[in-house]
């Protein structure tokens, strides 16, 4: 099965610290409790599972063991070696963050010769009008930022952008076009506010519908982070269903909403895959992080979901161990699945062809790979 | 297993064309997306599994292959033919709605003739309220609407009604009777737009309220809509929980409240089930529309839910296939389910009694049928 | 495995009437509907199916013949072999409650007597304030309340505190300490209502909050209550993610947040487990009272919840029986949750080890024992 990941992140390029690398299998941003580590978790026990034998290790070495062998072959033996264990034909790339665990992420092109991977470029709203706000006022503000959301686009040659919406306020927003003037009066809240507190971060809920309407106006696919993530968000208000508004608000435009992790909303997700023409969804970090309930995820997302709305990705981030998780667990719950069909007395090339569409043809034909 | 569908709709009569017939294997009411198709969707195999051996193919023909079987047998037959290979002892119809894909419905007596099954009628309150509304003033709304209410359900023999509040407004309302100064102020609002839009469409939440409360005094139990059905509702303002102070107002009434479809929030559903004694729940559509998730979902419904709190229905509408699917999907997850029992130790003669209770005993007590 | 209850209640010492007995198997307080019985549950069958062979009997007696040998034994003798047979080293008491079905608990050293497992008590801190608040007025309320909640945590060598604001209020309120004026003000307005209602009953959320602050001063872990009860509270405000904003106000203190039950909030209770180094979870009275669904139930947990995180407990109430479920039903959760792991190449050692955290060891550590 070729599979294309729609939506992941690089990763690092140095040797990490134990602890740093640790840091990289939770979502979390805090140290771990006294007396826990972040190997003890379902994602810790699937690094371990998948990951050595790519590094002539067996199965299940201990976590100490492993980091051992990874720094006997060096970073960039590592890395090259388990991004191309992926196996993936194409990743799609939000370049939203520069640094994992502090450590600096591979450019694109190194990305891509360390993988043997087609790179693709995901271009994140936020950051970009967060580069493109110095020296703006409230009255420039909406057309300089607009312009670099479109320069960005076209010059990186985009085949989507990402909006973390869900970070930065939560999902449920106004769903309308706000008025220009009402733009102009939050970029005047949000440049003085960032004087003050020497900090450029966008949370301003009017200027980010601003970028998402700006975003139905370029025309790519948006892409939105719903579901659990790190602790900066509150995991009701990433109910992909509090989108609901601002989907129906942008169904006549026939912009295309992917609905990106979705968990523990993957059902609400499915059901609007169903219910709009427009919307996609995917698991993202979901598969890799729940370990034996990717299984189960997986399943109950294809419940309601259309075969051909749902997607793949590893939404892997800073670890090239995430992507051979993402996809050991994506290849594992698509053959359980089909199993399961085939055990119903579906045909093969039937099962075949919706695994095929999951794993990469949904994606080829929605972003035009 | 006997069983007794206590929520369903009829079916079309006619020939659908192939897009038409598609159009009924999803929720949306939408076009699907360029380059997919509602087949490919557990409701789409759960119809190519267990359908064409009451048309005398091998389950999993292609869409067209069926299709093509289907015109050669001529509507009528397959339609005899999959409403009898269902084997309803009861079907409790939901008469709101009058045509499917744009093509009419068969009659009940049309309905019990192709089936060979019972058929007892459940009233929706919001579509009698909107026939009688016509000529009515603010000051008589309620009494017009109240009296067509009782005459429906009198003359129909009603064994139940239904309220579609979930897709007129969501489930998060005002639990309390409203007074007759408060709806005939909202009856003025609503006739007022209805002039203006030319729409009788109800969704003013004073109104629902008080078809609601006009349904209590009936005395019959009421169904009503909850989790996801077709895009014209929110999905998380469809979560029964949010019917909570209502159903707290109504209990001293005892009038019984049925919970249908529920998906995703069956287990909040069966809480409900199981804390007040007037509540019920059941799957509706649910089993047939997530293919290989019948089994989970009737189990988790079945962790909380009293057994003896817990009613089947197909909530088939339009395609008899629907009738036949859902039917299926319940019989298999129902077997699994009592295997998983007996595997426990539990004797057949009791996991018997409690498929019983599920698939007819239960809804029989309930409707006095 | 050694097994550590983190929080449970006490058991009746008398025999009780057989629908009183009933009543102890749903978390209802209402009489059945007619036609229904509690016994007809998953957990009713739960204890038909462990319970039996600890009184002589073979798995699976009818309610009455079970019922029947449980009297022949006597109320002492049933409960201490039920008690025994349940096998904890430790049981974590919650002392909120001293009557179960109208009948008084057993004291705890008549529960260590009965059970053989060390005990610990748990105090609920509404409980301790109402006992507090007669004679206070609104200036000296929130010194005598935390006075006696500060002696109560002493005198009784409490190794934590429990909340039961998702019942009086529900887990929506403002994360912040209340200042003092807006306490005294609170106190006066409930302190008034209580003497016109007769009924210190505490549920103004102003206080409510105040109490959870008056624990992070203690410093104990604080357990609180999230997800399914009895009807007295409102599921949807029981989302352990409504706790979120709370959760962040206290993590600076470092007091542990210990979200109880969480059912069918239980995947976000797992991801605030695994965001926040502070907050731990359990499944509580889940497992018990779902069946067959505590193994897909547990796996749910542990998709995303660290495993240095996830406590066990039985939650049990009123009947030695709901201890023996409980365990039975963790037993064999984990032991589904082990065997998967081994199917993928676990080592038992490491599988071993981490069943043990979650079923005493990180209670040990959390809670010093």
């Amino acid at each position: 099965m070729r599979l294309i990941d729609q939506h992941c992140h690089s990763v690092v390029h140095d040797d990490l610290p134990d602890p740093a690398f640790a840091s990289l299998l939770t979502e979390s941003d805090r140290p771990p409790a006294d007396g826990t580590s972040p190997w003890d978790s379902s994602l810790g026990l699937a690094v371990r599972r998948w990951c050595p034998p790519l590094l002539d290790l067996d199965p299940y070495p201990s976590p100490g063991d492993y980091l051992d062998r990874r720094r006997e072959l060096g970073p960039a033996e590592s890395t090259r070696r388990l991004l191309r264990g992926a196996g993936l034909e194409t990743c799609c790339i939000d370049t939203g963050l520069d640094t994992a665990a502090g450590a600096a992420l591979l450019s694109l092109d190194g990305f891509a010769t360390a993988s043997g991977s087609a790179v693709r470029e995901v271009v994140r709203l936020e950051q970009i009008a967060e580069q493109a706000s110095p020296g703006s006022s409230a009255a420039t503000w909406a057309g300089q930022v607009d312009a670099a959301l479109a320069a960005a686009v076209r010059d990186r040659r985009a085949v989507a952008v990402k909006s973390v919406l869900a970070y930065r306020h939560g999902l449920d927003i106004t769903a309308t076009r706000p008025a220009p003037a009402e733009v102009a009066n939050a970029a005047s809240e949000y440049l003085s506010a960032a004087e003050r507190h020497g900090s450029l971060r966008l949370d301003h809920p009017v200027l980010l519908r601003h970028l998402l309407w700006t975003a139905v106006d370029l025309g790519l696919p948006i892409q939105l982070h719903t579901g659990f993530g790190d602790p900066d968000l509150t995991l009701h208000r990433a109910d992909p269903s509090l989108l609901t508004d601002f989907v129906r608000a942008v169904e006549p435009h026939g912009v295309p909403l992917v609905l990106l992790h979705c968990y523990p909303y993957h059902r609400q997700a499915a059901w609007l895959a169903q219910s709009f023409p427009h919307v996609y969804c995917d698991l993202g970090l979901t598969l890799g992080h729940t370990g034996l309930g990717a299984r189960p995820v997986l399943a109950e997302t294809l419940e309601l979901a259309p075969y051909g709305k749902v997607l793949f990705s590893t939404d892997a981030f800073g670890l090239p161990e995430l992507y051979v998780v993402g996809v050991a667990a994506f290849r594992d719950a698509v053959a359980a699945w089909t199993a399961a069909l085939h055990a119903t007395g579906c045909p093969a090339p039937d099962s075949d062809r919706l695994a095929a569409l999951i794993g990469a043809d949904n994606s080829r034909r929605l972003y035009g790979l």
